[in-house]
């Protein structure tokens, strides 16, 4: 396949114009890697992101006695190291092939240069990523509305027990906290306590949530009822 | 609230130097509209993007008999219009405010002109979505690691029985589609397969997909069984 039939075929790079996917293909750098062998490390600077054409590769840190947890394994289309080198960090944890990886690699300078030259280029990635996020939210609020309205309806009735059964709550932690808490964003948090205000479950204000049907939530927690 | 404490809440925006808040606050319109205001129509040119402070915002298309068919429903900190924007397109559908809702809007121009004088404006909303992007992917492979391998288990049974029983199966859709048929992301659905085949119940390759251990295959499908 050419290289630039490889790049559009990139969730990254969807959608760009011909020219480019010609301007990225004169600046990557086609490497290969072999099992074991190491990309970067942790506190490198970050000279340049990847992106993985085949293969695997494991994102990972070393604790102090040299135990190794994994963070992530990417694989074919995945990009990584691009948070760092987008912000201008050092890498925050060692990269390293677990089988013979083929990856592109973009050097930070003339990746920049790139976008300097042809803003539309940077554009274009965001609006790419601004699409797969905004798919990724409605999957993720579909995933989420069979338990986290039950998740979250449990969660205040325990917090309403241990302030001995009050109707009136505080939320101590943020809304994105919740949200990582119940396994959701918090757009879908959101939502989901607008729906529960709209079925006369709650009433919410910030982070002021007035319990209304008792019985109700308790019914959601328990699986017994849905959110419309 | 400041305008650039409310850029700075703004999940698009997070993580931006000051004076990247500065810019982006030199050239946004901050505006209020009514309920039931129109804030764009579909077919209107992309003159710029908007990001929401408070209220709801509706983009809805409209049949041929005048139905609406609401799309999305945005709230406080989500952008819209921004995908038709970033890729200098017309919008694809309408806008309107469901309540009272200040918006700030960011003309395409100055915000195209800004990312040329400083590229790292781009490379930072860049890393932000590609690092949200992340985080949802691996909330999606969370949520779609309960059900997603039994719908893939049922699936390929299916595919097995209308073969007569087949073992060598041939994906007749790519894997983007088989995915979203899933409801889950083409990522998850690569470390599914990686995973059935890592318990001996798959070889895949490709779209060739070998069945190696039917019984495994249907526990997985009627939930009896989980992958590890």
């Amino acid at each position: 396949m050419r290289l630039i039939d490889q790049l559009a075929n990139i969730p990254l790079f969807q959608g760009l114009a011909q020219k480019q996917y010609e301007d990225l293909a004169m600046i990557l750098v086609d490497q290969v890697f072999q099992r074991g062998e190491n990309i970067f490390n942790e506190d490198d600077e970050g000279v340049g992101f990847y992106l993985i054409i085949s293969g695997r590769v494991k994102i990972f840190k070393l604790s102090l006695e040299g135990k190794e947890q994994i963070l992530h394994i990417f694989g074919p289309g995945e990009p990584f190291g691009e948070v760092a080198v987008f912000t201008g960090k050092r890498f925050p944890a060692n990269a390293e092939a677990m089988e013979e990886s083929r990856v592109f690699f973009f050097p930070r300078k003339a990746f920049g240069e790139l976008i300097r030259q042809d803003p539309s280029l940077a554009l274009n990635m965001l609006a790419v990523l601004s699409h797969r996020l905004r798919r990724f939210s409605a999957l993720i609020e579909n995933l989420s509305l069979k338990e986290v309205p039950g998740r979250l309806a449990a969660h205040l009735l325990y917090l309403s027990e241990i302030k001995k059964g009050a109707i009136d709550l505080t939320l101590e932690i943020s809304k994105n906290q919740l949200a990582g808490l119940l396994g959701t964003i918090p757009e879908t948090l959101s939502r989901i306590l607008a729906r529960m205000g709209k079925e006369g479950l709650i009433k919410s204000s910030g982070r002021q949530i007035k319990l209304l049907d008792r019985k109700g939530l308790e019914e959601l927690a328990s699986g017994e009822r849905r959110l419309a």
